[in-house]
């Protein structure tokens, strides 16, 4: 197989069979531009510190952009014989410059080198996301700010509880998110040691710079171990733990889109562009992209625990095993990329159907537990017996088929003989969401003066 | 957006996001056969009953006859604006045929017509999957047959334990294979009942003979409840199930054809077809077709996972969650097919180091047993005190760095008087494993009775 | 360790730690009498072959006995430091009979035993979810029979599509649950096969006869290799992947009547033993019983995910690994068994609020398909013209609030001159239900139909 | 139900299956002491804003002093018809106290109170674990320093590849560790924020202060938003991934124990108190811990599983599902913990045999790599040509049954004619350690740098 880099040794050539299973160009032909960026950096090392020439050098780093150019162009023929984009590069490079071009994998490895691509990749991949998460913070912020005021049920075992304002469960999702851009951005930075230089897995004699390679690359030091730099795939892990949570969150949101979008809520009404007809039911509108984005936390979640179980168990140093990591991340950070997108978009798009929102705030005795307020404040009862007689002013307006404020106060009397008409003050929706200004707690100025806290800290980020 | 067959009633055209989360095509063209399969049933179906007259069906029948040939052909042009297949067949159909392609779709639904291209294509899947590994359990048996005498250490905790051949070791994987393909047969024989003419959910008001259909996609009878049909995926995560169990039976002979290649084994050597060397070190041969084999069961896993997260929790009947299950199964079952290809591959062509594999069960008291066992049956010792005696006698060996049979007989009988020198024929490894021949016990001729057993099983079931 | 049974070689006993993590009689004490029994079925061929002799066997069994019936009574000291229930049940024998308990364990391992305990476990286990999988169907059946005419919508999407009787919809779980119990007696067929006597590994050489422990312990036969059945833990994984999915049914219908319980469906009542209440909203229903199934599938998927990947990879014959098979199948089956008890408690005792039901039912264009099926039928329209047509038709009705059969005959023939009014006779949800008469469709007459065909099944199972 | 806190309104009372299922004191009564400081600082914090009398709350306080030593001493006895931890408490605290203690649970709810007795939970299992970790990390150290010079063989795919050090190895895991140490710090320090005062959902009317409680409780602040506060299970998910990541790592140096610990490596020698013996094989050392240890990894990535898919699709804000929480993240982090003090009490104590380690190093032309880099060094040829050169070498070798020293200079000269003896001065394993000098390769230097710069850094950390 003179085609086969490694080539010399080997009898018999790997039958289709295992070209079919060992080859990853078909997928890891994504890192061209991490690989071609991280062969230039290594190749400028190698001039700097003597080992090449500055001849050879000049001219790998002029073939590598001929590389790059060709494949951006879409000129490039990636070749599955040869394996993986380390190798077709390598070749192509080959092809164009000559015998130099053997002089560009000194002092590295396919296993350095692999590490390297998958390192630059991750972190581009998380730099997009999050600016996906800002963006849909920002979308998140928008409609809190619109939706200050606007009450609906708070729901918890998606009964009516309390009301709470729409502008609020907004907020928690933009915690949500910010919580997820935490974790990003700490496996980000983790993340950021240069494995290259650490070659097969020992280290190198040739006296390399490694500080010099992991600052062009903009990484903030090297890697302190060799054989832990080849065997690592914990910044695939962690990032894809970090998308799992994201994703988890998404499906929270799309559920509930899908709970608000059915007729018996009719909270929210998604634009055309993000729901479906039906091919037999002409009067469907189905909010297929929300229960594609709860569906796919499914695909993250089983991507993660791929990942999980090929790492199980491996012995150092690098293992073949290891080419395993790539699909499954794709998958995921693809999955969660068009997932954010979709929700962004579904959430800048929907309509808020207030009224319906606060007539189902209106039912199910969702001030209750003001009353109760109420009873502890103005009458000094304990908390716990305070519960008792809201639970049976609860129970007698439910047997009549109306709400708390449709009681007279003489009905409320033969409960409990303090009460006063002052209880009906608390007893309306609006009353109910304006009273709990507590920090963190629904009140529309509350929901105003967080908005302008996240986008103060949003705006501050990006500076 | 004229070209969207559900038209009309939208305002907005779903915009590229939605088009990206929202498409199939991209993979369930797979299903072309089985989606043209199926209306051709459906079809003949409805003429029969005369919900559409003769000559529509013959255009219809025809029409799609000239589709197929289209795809197969590679002349067909997928469109993404056409969503899935279901859709770019019709459309196509209709291209060639005119109005009465709109006939075809009476009294039924995507709902219906997706669960049936799935179905057929899982049936499809297992029947190939069946053929592979009945080949894998055939490859087995050769490698057992003519290793029935091979002996090798037999291993728990991965010590040396008992001596057993490496025939035995190979049956131990063909019962496995065979709870497989029991799985796979089970699973098929449950999912063979047909969903068609379940219709949207609710089954239909024209009279569609839905007997017909199934009897004539091969079905043994339709499915008893029009939402269970369309709300069903058990066929997929049963048959994800069978593949995942599968899948961890190859990783762990994966993993023992990782060990015994390594050089403190040495029991086993790959052909070059199943290895690959180093870019960087040339005397290596990796094994990567098996560490490939044992991480794809992570992979494997991980779809089953996807798929029960993406159906936990979904409210009948359809969802569009459920689009997501069929890259998880694609990916599954082509990992498990392309693994039992490698693997098949590897056990038909591996070369056994019958010497090293003697060798190492010579080594480390793996007679132990035995010799516990002739005291009891010579000495009539309890089989407790019999464990006493030999771990003593095995403490003396160890510490002189000799085996068993190196002890002479009075160094056994300071330990225990009643030792004669009988002893010594149960302490080599032929006698050890002649000596097991208790029903399924790993003796040369049990080994051979096997054999015969299992070829004469796989021949008859393929009669 | 002079209590360690293994004793002799070890000069330090283990220390706290691996006390900890090694010892299994924490949880595998469940396993007490399946252990007694399989000691005792050995012990009786033992004595039948003349392994042992009778009067040993006589000892032995009145011994085994005596510890069971100490179990049973609860004054059995299990002991941390005996590791497990096999050496614990040992010990105690070797207490109350002396030396000839050391008999008891000639030509076995632990390795052979603890894989039979699990399977009579695993066997005994299915037996009773089957029970308990029976007794849910039966509860189906009871609601849907009741049930045969109350409307609801059918859902897609969780958007009206069209109008089914909950009957149907609760005979769609019946059938899932059929699946269940199938693939629960796969598994059980599948295991049944005695490992005992496989030994450590590699068999015996003492003359036993496995076919009579098989017979004894009610297996099929005993297993055909002696390396895969202490190896094995298939059933384990099968039966758990069963559980997985009977789960995941489960949370499904947890998932449906949390959305019916919600004040915008109020489809279904709980009972209070199935709800609770609120420490602070005493107004509060909270299907909790409902929630706990829905989340234990997590629990039961998680599960089976662990003991997958602790299989993965490893090598044969048993490794410690394999110790963690027991409590991951103890969680995941128990509950299975809490989540069925729960689910069939609550679909008995629930309340069916068929007004609201036929309420919704009636809004939404749920007769749209009716009225698409009507042109097609009566004006021989192609299905995807009428589709047009009907999409026409709700779009004016949507943009004046009204239903289909608000629409008087002009308005319609505008649209479609062809229209006639019998067109009426299709649109109500009524008619539109009792047409659906197609096999396995949701009319009242098959519904009743269909729980006298499940009925006699099930009856016919039972004998 | 009297001893039902929310009492009242319920007519029957939950029956025995939905005690079962709903009762989460058995796992719960964990979190004795979180909930008891939790309440303490609530109620401080209630008189200080006057919202209880501060006799109510000396009284309060006195009492719930009071139940924790209780607790503590065994004395208290937990009931299951009181639910969970929190009723539990508060219903004991009545018992002391009298109608006072109904004034604690003011403006809070259980919804917040759990998500705070987590979260301090779960921040002092942070806390725990770092100890653990930095405990492992010390073990790896003195390991690594006592066998800086230790040369064993390199691997990748399980095959020699390079000669190293075990110091050098044994630091690949220090760095792991470390990483693990930063993902548990990352997610205490997100999760530091505190819950308390969010109450059920919508923050409260009363007059709280939220900064004083968590300043109380050592938190950073409090959360901003109440919804997400109660619906918020990330500190758990993002701990548990920390887990399932530090598991998998420790997975790897199980297997590698094991696998050194077979006969055919003969590298380590574990302790007689983490391996124990074989009832049937007396000569058995087997690794039983590290076994246990690679399983368990499976447990906490099912973990970890089983609670994304708990929490997957769940609207806000508390659902009853979020109960599945707690025993989930019990089980991984107790597997953990265990599984850290099994590995580092197996680290400190094994023995290393050096002598087998580098007679392996010694075989399987680990040294290629060193004569590739010397002819590109010396004779200034291409990396890919030196390849070539010294696979031809290789194969030489390698027919012959020498290592690469054993070929004598004209042998050499064959292939290539430019090799000079100087070649001899890199063939050596020692040579080729020692030349590794590049920033965290092998080199002895390089390791005992490496334990000196970790172990100032383990010291600064701790002051």
């Amino acid at each position: 197989m003179s085609n086969k880099m490694w080539g010399g040794r080997f009898g018999e050539g790997p039958d289709r069979i295992m070209e079919e299973i060992n080859a990853s160009i078909g997928f890891d032909q994504r890192f061209f531009a991490q690989d071609i960026r991280g062969s230039k950096a290594h190749c400028a090392m190698l001039a700097e510190t003597g080992i090449i020439s500055r001849a050879d050098a000049d001219q790998i780093i002029a073939g590598l952009d001929a590389v790059l150019a060709e494949i951006e162009e879409g000129r490039f023929e990636f070749k599955r014989a040869l394996e993986d984009i380390h190798m077709n590069v390598e070749s192509r490079l080959a092809d164009l410059i000559g015998a130099s071009a053997g002089r560009l994998h000194t002092a590295r490895s396919r296993n350095d080198q692999v590490a390297l691509d998958f390192k630059l990749y991750i972190r581009d991949t998380i730099d997009h996301l999050d600016e996906q998460l800002a963006d849909f913070q920002k979308a998140l912020l928008d409609k809190a700010e619109a939706n200050a005021d606007t009450i609906m049920p708070g729901f918890t075992h998606l009964q009516t509880a309390q009301p709470v304002t729409f502008g609020h469960h907004c907020l928690a999702y933009v915690e949500m998110t910010a919580r997820d851009r935490g974790r990003f951005a700490d496996a980000r930075r983790r993340l950021n040691e240069s494995p290259l230089g650490s070659a097969a897995l020992a280290g190198t004699s040739f006296p390399i710079d490694r500080h010099m390679t992991a600052k062009a690359l903009g990484f903030d030091r090297p890697t302190r171990n060799s054989l832990d730099s080849v065997s690592d795939r914990d910044f695939v892990l962690e990032t894809m733990s970090a998308a799992a949570i994201a994703a988890t969150h998404l499906s929270r949101l799309a559920e509930e889109i899908v709970i608000w979008s059915t007729p018996g809520f009719n909270f929210v009404r998604l634009t055309d562009g993000f729901t479906t007809g039906s091919s037999i039911m002409p009067q469907k509108r189905n909010p297929d992209a929300a229960e594609l984005v709860r569906a796919k936390s499914g695909r993250v979640i089983g991507d993660l625990t791929s990942l999980l179980i090929v790492m199980k168990g491996l012995p150092l140093a690098y293992s073949k095993d290891m080419q395993e990591d790539k699909e499954a991340a794709f998958d995921a950070l693809d999955a969660l990329s068009l997932s954010l997108a979709a929700m962004t978009g579904m959430i800048s798009t929907l309509t808020v159907n207030a009224k319906e929102m606060r007539a189902a705030a209106s039912r199910g005795f969702a001030t209750a537990t003001d009353l109760a307020d109420w009873l502890v404040r103005r009458l000094n009862v304990p908390f716990r017996q305070a519960h008792h007689i809201t639970g049976a002013l609860v129970a007698r307006a439910e047997k009549r088929g109306i709400d708390l404020d449709g009681l007279s106060l003489d009905e409320m009397r033969e409960v409990e003989p303090g009460i006063t008409d002052e209880v009906y003050s608390v007893l309306g929706v609006d009353n109910s969401v304006r009273s709990r200004t507590s920090f963190g707690g629904t009140a529309p100025e509350n929901v105003r003066a967080s908005v302008a806290w996240w986008r103060n800290e949003l705006g501050s980020r990006e500076k």
